[in-house]
């Protein structure tokens, strides 16, 4: 069953990040092995030309675009930033980042219901960027957010899930698709993300910066595929004791 | 690069076990979708036809086979069915469970040493189901096992990797193939296994009693596939505090 | 070192509640044994005489009072309830609690800081039950929030402390106390909040509904004391390899 | 009711280790502090003076001693290395430590076993360091153990507990007293371990090497008071959904 958000289906439970690879070359090479259906940029950067046009071409004919307020700590500045990247991308999807605190980049939760509102109202696919709290991602989701994208741990720090607890509360009881975003090591926190519900996983320095990009997208790929197969499989109950998977009936020669 | 056990190269570093499915057809279908390049199945059972003549070939005929002595509590007994299992399936290969007790069904490590000493002496491949001891797996190795297969708990539990730190300290140490053997519940927990430096898991409960064993069986080839080129693409450090994937510099009309 | 709260001194960093006892005697016998310098009580409980006149004459006379707003759902009727607790206690303390979801109990972060704003501005000492939010606690602290109350995990839950990151990072750079509030199980979840670096913990269910309330009272009190002494005290670095204790300098006969 | 091993009582189940201290006044400040009932003392270092007569008088007449056989590495070098403890201190008591890698210093299990035989047979009251394998603990009480001493993880380390599992399984079915050994960091591991079921921890290095080991100790004393307390009053269990402490039946004005 494909993802769907905003009526748009994705094949690919995978969304990956554009920023901090090598160069440009090795990028192409990720995503291509990776396999994405959404990639995130930010919207500040592409002003820069930090990415040719050429580049942007390349992407948005493969893949959904995801702009993002990256780097905004004010509601102004990121509607403001989500209007530059409607017109430079022609998207009305936003990835809205409104942060907190320049030590852990958290959400600042109640900036982003203000900003989420905000945007909704001027006809935007909003996104938001947000804490595990599940109080706010009903909230969220009840002023219009498309999904809503709770933070597994810092970003980049590669924590990974900091606590399932809360993600797996998000998921049961959200009713927009969860995309758990930032703070994803490695490959089995990826699956483990899709074990407790997540409906996708969006993820950029785990493969940026791991020691060979393009084996690490390779590795997610198949990582939450494997997530969102198990969770669909039903997992055995966890038990205290163990329970031979070779019965003991019948020995030899009894 | 192929893992190699007593000179044979395999293609898959997913092993399956063959009990408790719902039915033989169930088994067929998630040994399809689980793509293992290794089965086990106990030898006690086999003798009891649980398995028709006609399965064996098959099996036989698509995946190098692993009797088990799952069952036995002394070394004579064990000996006694690896024998059996040598002259039933015309194979040296033996995977080695001396039982001490029956609520973990943890090995009993003195006997292990006794049992593969005297296994190897008669020529077998042994490869022994043992603690999660970094001292013990050591031993064996110096003894002539092929490869060690330490617990990550106890069978059929699902309890995971109960103690990744030793895991981690066998791997890196071991002067044979290490396969994860016992207590994965899940995908998440093989992909992690990987991670950790693990050459190959060996599954059975948690594919065979899952929900969707076909579907599981698939899950775990992907998780393994995940976390093995996960651990060879070099994960990122984990660090304390966020880093912007999204470089600040050069902000909008700055 | 003594705990301040507006400037009132705390001899003990263990608060209690006063919900959920067996009996009113149990309640007192715990008391005596944890050794509480402040005890919560719900100002709705009090209002339906399910404390007695003489049972709150003995508490004040012995512990600061704390009153809260358990129940409350709106920002209006937590004010209403902190005025009617102010009347009845004689205090201005008030532990502000807004309930966003029935399940987890968990605060509406929005809504706290609203009731926080208010509540200071009515000459409160407002000690807000918050998420492990790091940005909503500093925002708490600079409404003029006396203490800041992150969770552990949900209220009766018995999870203990479910994201230790975040808890450590609020205690590092709190202006204001942190106490740690809600879903302590056992004495070794309060150890741990206390070694993350938190001012006081507050526990009411651990206790009450223990098998044996009194007993666990003292754990409690032992708990609270050997975490803050071991934060103090500087613990050894964690380190993967071993390092002898018994050194083995001039071994016997050597 | 006080523990006893080998019709010995116990008032305090704490024991501590004697090595590694700043200086000998530091280590008396942290006995008295940590109250322990138990000292135990490399047999080695005391041949060579490093603790003068009168310190081993002053330990002597205060606590029971307890020599053990660090830095043995076969049965023949602990066997010596115990007679020599009987005769420099006069008991017949020792801890028997045969290690099998200077990495983790990882006890032999294999050698342990046949050193424990030994060393009941000749008289001695044997408290084996041992891993965390439960059928070795069995084994080791089945020859004659007065108690196991099983790892929490490698000596020094300060990893804390690294499977409360096993810990807690060998708790369950020990039929002589289980003292957690190696590993505690901190006091709320040494809490957990008495949580966990275990009758006494013994530990050196977390307070010999704390920034502050007196302060350190007396956390310790705590610690494990509070453990055992809290084992025994009985904890909540664990929920997934929140429980109110304050009921909210009776509303203001309802």
């Amino acid at each position: 069953m494909a993802l769907t958000i905003a009526d748009i289906s994705f094949a690919s439970r995978l969304f990956m990040g554009t920023a901090s690879y090598p160069n440009q070359q090795v990028l192409l090479d990720a995503l291509d092995a990776g396999e994405p259906s959404l990639v995130t940029m930010a919207i500040r950067r592409i002003s820069l030309d930090a990415y040719g046009g050429s580049l942007l071409d390349t992407l948005g004919s493969r893949y959904r675009l995801l702009p993002n307020t990256a780097g905004c700590a004010t509601v102004r500045d990121a509607v403001l930033t989500a209007e530059l990247a409607r017109e430079a991308l022609e998207t009305g999807w936003i990835k809205l980042e409104i942060i907190g605190d320049r030590e852990t980049l958290y959400p600042d939760a109640e900036l982003l219901l203000q900003g989420t509102a905000e945007l909704v109202k001027a006809g935007f696919t909003v996104l938001p960027y947000c804490t595990d709290d599940p109080i706010l991602c009903r909230k969220l989701a009840d002023l219009g957010a498309a999904a809503v994208m709770p933070l597994g741990s810092p970003i980049g720090s590669g924590l990974g899930i900091a606590n399932p607890y809360n993600i797996e509360r998000i998921c049961a009881q959200s009713p927009v698709p969860v995309v758990l975003d930032a703070g994803i090591g490695t490959a089995s926190d990826a699956t483990f993300a899709m074990e407790l519900g997540c409906d996708a996983v969006l993820l950029n320095t785990a493969i940026a910066r791991a020691h060979d990009p393009v084996r690490m997208a390779r590795a997610m790929r198949d990582a939450v595929r494997a997530g969102y197969d198990a969770r669909h499989a039903g997992r055995i109950p966890r038990r205290l004791r163990a329970e031979a998977s070779s019965p003991e009936l019948g020995l030899v020669g009894a």
